[in-house]
């Protein structure tokens, strides 16, 4: 294992939960539980606790509620200093926990945001890039509008450039595309091309090379994995999760990494009570990443990204704020309190 | 399936419930939850929220507490203009939430409020039921004293006399009987004598029947809805569910519908995590009259029931204020976040 | 005075309102409180607190956070059934409350919300105005944008067309007109020119009329109401406040009515301590509309403003859902527990 | 000045205060504020936490409703031993506090309660005096209705005959008289003959015997208090506190104790901000009590009943749990914190 | 079965728990939620509960800190009147709740606490045991440093000259013993020897006893426990439990009595839901010290501490104020709301 | 007006405030309202806010509260990297806020923390200085013992040496030196010696100077301004402010800045209401060195100070995060709502 010294930056919209309370319906009190999060700056947040100088790219309204989200930021050691703050509104999303018989639901108010806004040619790549080793983005940014495609396209491809590593998360959001794009797959493909490592399953798969697979478990997701590593040539490293849902607040997940001539798979963690499940996919991309930096094996670096998503799911909010040791000490195993 | 266009008028008392916080004993925190509540209230709330016309029938005490409990009304679309307002205390009960070897308790403190206090003919039946379709009635209100007893008979032979549709739920309340009746099945087989629709098992049964029902599960329910059936020969439906306490977070629930020449069954429910469990009778009740009144089979209306009552258990409050596409789209399944 | 008998429609946005927690800066806890409100929304709740049939006449977005809005409309008695229920975004602001030597501000969120980006002809004016008397707007409406002012001019010609009287709210906010129109009054003169009354001061008149108004207190308000009256022929009444703020939670406030040949000015009301200050001047313009329409003297109308408005000032949230009595029973001192 | 030795006993009801939360109006939020509190209750723990042995003598509910009021009790050092513990409900009264121009509210449920449905004799005056010194009741007591009335009478006239030291509260309460006795005045003269120690002012003496007194602050409560020994020889002390309310958190009190051949008055004191106003009259008695038996002079002893009820505005709930040397300190002016 | 009529006394350090809200990191949200508690403290408080005379040994600093430690001693019945005050700091714990995959951590700081610094002398056995039938101490208070451990060993030693049973619960606190103390068995083995009653299981008897024990689950803490009867002639009774951990919120426990000639083991629990596991096993001595007073058999004293360590894990807090109803009718199945 | 460029540090401890529920006695409510705060961290956190860079240098213990609170400087943008993290406990104090007629209170316990426990020579001042143009110490700091008295000392003297410009805050506290020192004079005036910039009214020149100052207001705050300057040749400027407590929650605040041939006096300003009182002086110190660093005048400076400890009395917690536009648009008059 090594030290972090690699500097990350992550590209993408830094937004606001607007949470109903658990076991209300909205408005049954009169307050929403507010946080900051995003799927690229919950990435960011997650790889600065665990160390890495993270960099977050991106834009927030200039004013009270983009400064928030700012410090938010900062609390946890990321670097803010490169955001656009243009004029603006804050993208949200408002949460309805689920319950019994009715799972959770994402209510997306991020259209017209100050990043959703932002022209593609705001963002200066050389600049935001200079000293940055490795780039994170997922398809959450080029699902906002041709804007952001086009913005996220341009920060892979001055990447590539650049010689700076490039890690791309499916992060699926299919409320978002059907606002504006009928062949989602057109637009990412060219971002994926880029990429050396990308988090996705055989649906994210299917989506992007157009055909099924079939087979049970594993060897699905090994098909999968092999089929975008023949497709994307640039790709290097293919990591995903499998997630079983044997209750509301009772989970299981297993994870493996895939490699051209390597793979990795774990057991299955068995994952409850589980607190808040947003983020959790964001955990298991900068757990990966965090482990492909500092670890030797494929094995390890998985389990790092399969413990920090277990993590997550017992901590409210959209960040996975855990450090090092709390991920390297993950046993999957429940055990009393420490004392 | 057809749109709700029948008014329904559910008569009862509307309660306020003063509920200790979950995990503490009384007044370890200064404040006590407060919910209006109900079993007839929360029928009309349900109903209501499934878009059916409906109106509330009772007392609430004239002044800014029974004002309250009216706004509360009106906010789920129930009609409250119907309701008598006179001088008097507002019924309510305290709630203490079980915990590990701890059953939930219930304190009642609802003698001598306005509707209990209110005489059996306050309540101008002509007026009060002109263009209602269906009246739902439960045995919580002649439990409360002779004055109710009396109203709730009246109430269900003005409805017969209009050709009005009635549903009665049984409601068994022990610690409200003991206060005053040694004979409750005397007072209330007139009241059931009346019912097209009866919420009751094969305890209910007994107790109006005066005899035990043998056997295991299903046949025991179907045998003792068979003799209600032919205890009364207006009634046409009875439906039942039956309980199985696995955690105290974690049920089992089967409903189902009985008439002379038919019956149906649903599947067992998995219901966890349970929030409050407060108030799922008479969900299923609500569910169920739901069905009846907008879908074809007793097997659809019966699952109306059990959906709405499964849904109950994951929301704070009395009431179960879910619509007709969350009703319908229950699947009893955990499901991951809808995004 | 008179019972409360004649139809009134608000037309205007409903909004959510986000407010940090008094005495703390953004995110400093985890929550936004949050409230239902807008300047039309809260006069609507307010009459229909004081017994006047009330219809909301506006766009909320489909799906559960604009059903919550509704539910709130209903909570307090007013007919939300009219509303466009169109898919969309809820308009909202975040409110931060002041303190010592801050002001409160309020940051806008409500541009492309479901109310805003309908277009005129989406409302119906002969249907949605049917059996009304009364049609209240206001100059938010038409700050919005082109289509929300193309709206709001149709409202007033239609209602004016009926034979419905017609009120408006000057309700200046320059931080939406900036955002599209350089001419606010051009486009405000011909709305003003149907209506009966007029909420509005001596710098209303200054931006309506592009002249100013000197001389100090009543004269100057009484000069700018005159011009009004002589500017627009078809205007009866105008009524309007003058406040002076003593302390950040003391303020005073006087009311007064404007007729050609009539006018009523009230006391000095001493307002403190001041829990929240929004939605006292919606408040006002209700108790006014209540006075005018149950009362037989300018002189008792403009005192029901003044009370509605000064008791809004001690209620968390928008609103101002006070009853009959409590406006009537006012005495603008200060008065021990009533017990 | 000595250290307390004497045994206090304090007779009347133990109830809740539910209050709505400041600011609101009720179940705007989902809860109410609960607090232990009763007039003589309020007394019974100021004693206590004074340093005096303190007992209370009254009713409470079995169960874990009244064993929560017990605990109270006995966090504040009383001994709760001697209660009453039958079956039955807790006495309660709502509270809506005020706001600009809106009085406090007090509403009250504390009918039929156990406290009230006890019979006199349930009270076993013998064993209960037993020890005691000094017997505290209050005018709140007889107010509840007949069985009540006679307890208090039955409690000073054993009281008198153990010689027992006996004060007496006049704490009007219209509500609670206009219930059911048309002639209040009559009910109490017999307990107020009994009475060593008198709370009251002008008004209670105008109650009391039927007479007004003219004149203006000092003068009309001294002939008041001589008007009051002349007429119950045994009355030695009457002690009393004229509050002047400035703005709803700003209020100015004066107190005086009135001996047949003395009298001390304090100097006026400021106080605000306030921030609970219930039981700020109990405590005045508490401190007048302590002041009585621990210090030298009438000018010390009514100072301890206006320090102590100048403390109570500035704490949430109904009790004055403040320490002596917290009440031997106030200097009546503001202070900066100490560190 | 009798009634509780021995006093007892129970010395050692009581302490703040300042916990992090659950499901968060500290801080997320600006508060701790606060609990008085402490091993000692909270058998003490479980047997006042119970009925028994209880009175609490140990030193709170002086000033409002302490009084309100104080305060909640009382609160439950406990009688602090024998405690030290001295001028000093008031010994606490952080407390960080786990999660998914994350243990509850103790941070603890009570070092150089107003308890901790008491010198051994401070604390007059003679006076303080007086009166006293049984001493409970336990291995936290040893291990708080040299000057508690001296004053533990003047404890019992001082309670066995005076003929009072000794109850000792090992309860090993690494952390506070690797701060000072590299051979804790030689500092306990004295306070052991003076024992009637052990807490404790096949761990503590390694620790004392220097040597293994090894099979598995009853055999093995069956032959623990006549260890150490046989080392400590003394030591009459051994009593542990065994905690299986299935889930972060579901444990199993199962619980036994040693004697020398006689044992009982109960049946296994499963507890679920668990909402706060501290002091459970203060429960569980405390149920157990309650069933040998008040109950006839092993197996009957051993249920009531398993009985109560359930019924802890369902109680935020540290104490356990159970009534005896409450412990004897735990029935180890999940029930229905009792109504 | 020139940008902030000029690199300060604080030294000092970063401590734990635990509140008290306002209107609540400890416990009444189970939580503690908790914040981070610290005299000289504070002005660290307003100086970052306000445009600064600034290095926090301090120690706090390992582990997860430490960590909180190296979270809680990033927050504000405070560079934490420099700390100190050895083994050891959190520095805390427990706050009571006042009430009508009772100041608020602050219980210090900060013995043994992590910073007091730290030995003079553990922090590296060539290290911690390097590239630091501007050092803030106070007098908190050398009265939490010999070892940070030391440590104070050596860090001016470091600072002195290195050319870098150091402000001393007197901030005296009597409770902490009282612990251990009986001369503090004689402590702190070789500290004072080395510095440019004082913090001190005439109380803090009589206890350097051991004179008395005489006169009223202005003139004698100018003649110890002028005699500490006479005193410590090496210091240029002194600043001040007098405050007049008129209510608890309202005070008046006139501030100055006195050098040997110029001065500069604020008008008298009026604060309130007042929230938070705590870190008002920090923030006066924060205000003046932004005014020293950015303004032109020394009537500009006083300005900044009196405007950001005015805004700090607005806010809850220790710290005073207002930005530059908000402490320059401070107008001293109370304003309405910016929408």
């Amino acid at each position: 294992m090594t030290s972090p010294t690699k500097t990350i930056a992550c590209f993408g919209e830094t937004v606001l939960r607007l949470a109903v309370p658990v076991g209300e319906f909205p408005l049954q009190s009169p307050r929403l539980d507010t946080y900051v999060g995003g799927a690229e700056t919950n990435v960011a947040v997650a790889l600065s606790t665990l160390g890495h100088p993270v960099r977050m790219l991106g834009a927030l309204p200039d004013g009270p509620i983009g400064d928030a989200a700012v410090s938010e930021l900062r609390r946890h050691g990321v670097d803010a200093a490169h955001m656009l703050r243009p004029a603006g509104r804050m993208g949200l999303y408002y949460y309805l926990p689920g319950g019994t018989m009715r799972p959770a639901e994402v209510v997306y108010d991020r259209a017209d945001s100050a990043f959703a806004a932002a022209k593609a040619d705001d963002w200066r790549w050389d600049e935001l890039l200079a000293g940055v080793d490795w780039l994170h983005v997922s398809g959450v940014t080029p699902a906002l509008g041709p804007q952001s495609a086009e913005a996220t396209l341009a920060a892979v491809r001055a990447a590539r450039a650049a010689g700076i590593r490039i890690s791309f998360d499916g992060n699926w959001r299919g409320r978002l595309w059907s606002r504006w794009n009928s062949d989602p797959a057109a637009t990412l493909r060219p971002i994926v091309a880029e990429a050396d490592v990308l988090f996705g399953n055989h649906r994210d798969a299917t989506l992007l090379l157009g055909r099924e697979f079939s087979g049970d478990g594993p060897d699905r997701r090994r098909d999968a994995a092999l089929a975008l590593l023949d497709a994307f040539p640039k790709l290097e490293t293919v990591a995903s999760t499998a997630r079983h849902i044997v209750e509301p607040t009772k989970h299981q997940i297993v994870a493996r990494i895939d490699r051209r001539d390597d793979h990795a798979q774990t057991e299955t963690a068995d994952i409850t009570p589980i607190t808040d499940r947003i983020g959790t996919g964001d955990a298991f991309a900068a757990g990966v990443i965090h482990g492909l930096l500092t670890t030797e094996t494929l094995g390890a670096a998985v389990q790092r990204g399969l413990a920090l998503a277990a993590l997550k799911h017992g901590l409210q909010g959209d960040f996975a704020p855990f450090t090092r040791p709390m991920v390297e000490s993950v046993s999957f195993t429940a055990a009393d309190v420490a004392r």
